[in-house]
């Protein structure tokens, strides 16, 4: 694959990101021969575990989340670029012991630090690695959250651009590196069935969903500080948002990307947040856990776990559109999807097109011809083409974070946020969580489709959140 | 139905069209409900039957061509609208024997005078319709073809006009009536999707074909004086072609949508001649015939079995749209269908739109998303919407001359060619007959796609014939 040499150092190597993603998603790197040949994967720990008793451990985690039927051999060979290194992250003498280490393995390789910890210390790590002199000409990803609010990423982010430059930073949303997410470049700029109609004339209204089936699960501490606003909003939608809106950019380099991306957030709009922004909290259906009954949660608590809001841009494409957005927790079916609602002709059914991002993957159609037989009635039929349903192509589709992983080895930077689409983001964020009322949540039912309000803030537009209509009669489905 | 009381009167109602298409046609209506409750067929021959024994050789045509199967007890209901009236229709005198068995049928009902029979006699007929008083506010439908020249429809129609007034006559050109040429509409008008991008700054080309397996078989006589030009293009293909570049009419009525139709006729071009005109006649395969070998055809005939053309608009949407246009008999398959070829971008397939008119019936679009798996190369998906491969659907599927007798029993005439048209029509085929060199015509082998010509006609725009790729690995079909 002709990638240059490089070290992967993963921060928080014995967490949970590391075992369920990052190293299946590196196997899985090494079975489709994205890998260089010169590599090798310093997890760096706390713990008391050697090199031999981690690679133990991880054969049990990638045996569990590869995309792939996992070989032994092929396990063995991926593990001996796995070793192990204890040190406490927040002290700097480690680092130098680090550096010696890295001479050990391969003194001229490219850095990849990988800081899959909590954001509280990614400044420790930075700081730390410039001290050791370690930081110049490397890479490093972060995780989202991006800091907790304006003030937090600010400060993170200044700190980690005082030791590595701008462009060697990897602000990983892993939503943005979906099989599908990444279709909507290719959906809208290689189609002139849809690149010359995408915009206010032709467009009724863009309605992005990200709904789960599961509660809080055993994440109510941090959720409960947190929220749908700023866990799911703030980053995964606003990205999709932007990618679905965005102009056309002059190339597909990461800065001309990134310039249009950033160009919707600077025009995104809330007409009113007191009308415009509908808060839910979940309740029992019975048998489910309430949000208030869930572990480490408030008994009393606000916050809110889901959230639709209306939203609007001041673009020439867009004046005219609503931009639909709501996510939540415990709602009647899991389903990320983007759906344009195309202006309707003649009172006849809208087209619509949908593209779904997970979990099912895949492109949905509607529109409009004659019903067969006397008269000119319309009828309208679906198209469904869904690549997850279909065996082996799903298993063709490469997981987020092999995505990532991948392209940050390369040094593309396509697919990670630029600091300013973050500082938009959390700008836009913060206006809403401090003036929106909390007291106002909206309890729904678990497993339902949210909170009535939800539905009224369309419904006063003269919408409805639009699904896919799976078993109509005039389905059209894929088949092998 | 709240139909009024008719009396359809068929002239060579012991013809192939009578048997083949009326009778069942109306067989149908009926099954339908949709005749006039007061209904009557009279059937004009010269031949020595009486009405039971046409009823005879009714029940047999009916059976053999029925879309419906066919119930005893409905075919002894429908018989009895059926008689038989023995006269020599070239003769004044049965007119007016015609009159007084009117007068026994139903005395008030509108008429309906259906000229199945060769246009040579059409005057005749007319003439002593009106002789006997037998025209005022009566309907004609008369079959293609209108005249063999622009002299002759003209000739017809001067007789017919002077007799019955235009918005009497019924001129069938029955692909007009077909359920997708009908949908053509529909598919335009009626989707977001389509209608803002119906033009040239969209369409590359526009390929409309009507190509048959079938050689000529007992029609030698009459097609060696007629060829492809004017017994295909001057009227279907026309036809079909004025519906896919139209503008969208003022509303559904007849004159609104003629008017739109007239317009294109108006506007259409051929640049050469010499060099946008192919015509191709068929030679042997081996087992079959050569056109020449043909009974009733010249030995050394040069009438072309197949035409190609290019023709162009002057329309603003069209300025720069080539439109292609091929019939032949004897080609390598069975189709009658519009493509619409949208323009690639990005280098990319283009998105393609087939609406396929016969024998399938069904709706074709394809077009572009990404490739699962790393990178972002594009994958062509398609979908079809194949209504007549659905034996529910299929049945349900008019005949078009269900909807014709329908809409004239309706006093419906948009789905009937004005004589603005058919004149247009003749004007257009006549300039290119007269000056097109016959000596020049191509031999192309039965049973393939045309004379090499037909080929080099396009690819010399850097186009080609698209057909649809009916086994592709991303086909999306209908599913029941």
């Amino acid at each position: 694959m002709n990638k240059k040499p490089h070290i992967v150092t993963i921060f928080g190597g014995t967490g949970d990101l590391t075992y369920r993603k990052l190293l299946p998603a590196f196997y899985n790197l090494m079975e489709t021969n994205h890998l260089p040949d010169d590599f090798h994967i310093v997890i760096i720990g706390r713990q008391d575990l050697t090199t031999e008793s981690y690679r133990e451990l991880a054969k049990n985690w990638i045996h569990e989340h590869s995309r792939y039927k996992v070989h032994d051999e092929k396990l063995e060979e991926f593990l001996n670029y796995v070793t192990y290194f204890e040190m406490i992250f927040t002290e700097e003498e480690g680092y130098h012991r680090l550096k010696e280490y890295y001479q050990s393995l391969s003194p001229n390789a490219c850095h990849l630090y990988y800081f899959a910890v909590a954001p509280a210390f990614f400044e420790a790590i930075a700081i730390n690695l410039g001290k050791a002199d370690l930081a110049s000409n490397s890479k490093v990803i972060i995780e989202k959250p991006f800091g907790n609010d304006l003030e937090s990423a600010g400060q993170i982010n200044k700190t980690l651009t005082s030791i590595f430059s701008e462009t060697s930073i990897y602000r990983i949303d892993h939503y943005v590196a979906k099989e599908m997410v990444q279709n909507i470049f290719t959906i809208r700029f290689a189609n002139t069935l849809f690149t010359n109609i995408w915009n206010s004339d032709n467009i009724k209204s863009i309605q992005i969903s990200a709904n789960e089936l599961v509660g809080v699960e055993n994440r109510g501490n941090y959720y409960d500080h947190t929220g749908a606003l700023k866990d799911m909003f703030q980053n995964h939608l606003l990205q999709i948002l932007s990618i679905v809106t965005m102009d056309k950019p002059t190339d597909f380099e990461a800065e001309s990307i990134h310039e249009k991306q950033e160009e919707i957030l600077e025009n995104l709009y809330i007409e009113s947040i007191n009308d415009d922004v509908v808060l839910g909290q979940y309740t029992s259906d019975g048998n489910s856990k309430s949000y208030r009954d869930e572990e480490r949660v408030y008994a009393s608590s606000t916050t809110e776990t889901f959230v639709a809001l209306k939203l609007g841009l001041h673009h020439p494409h867009w004046e005219n559109t609503p931009i639909y957005v709501r996510t939540g927790k415990r709602m009647h079916k899991r389903a990320t999807e983007v759906v344009i609602e195309f202006k309707a002709l003649n009172n006849e059914k809208p087209n619509v097109l949908i593209i779904k991002i997970q979990p099912d993957e895949g492109v949905y159609l509607r529109f409009n011809i004659k019903k067969p037989g006397q008269g000119n009635d319309v009828q309208t039929v679906f198209m469904d083409f869904c690549q997850s349903c279909n065996y082996e192509n799903r298993v063709n589709t490469p997981e987020a974070y092999e995505r990532l992983l991948n392209a940050a080895l390369d040094g593309d930077r396509t697919l990670f946020a630029s600091y300013k689409q973050v500082e938009l983001s959390w700008m836009f964020v913060e206006d809403i969580v401090n003036q929106v009322n909390h007291q106002d949540i909206q309890f729904y039912e678990a497993f339902t489709s949210g909170p009535h309000k939800a539905h009224e803030l369309l419904k006063r537009d003269g919408n409805h959140w639009i699904e896919e209509e799976v078993y109509g009669e005039n389905y059209i489905s894929s088949i092998e």
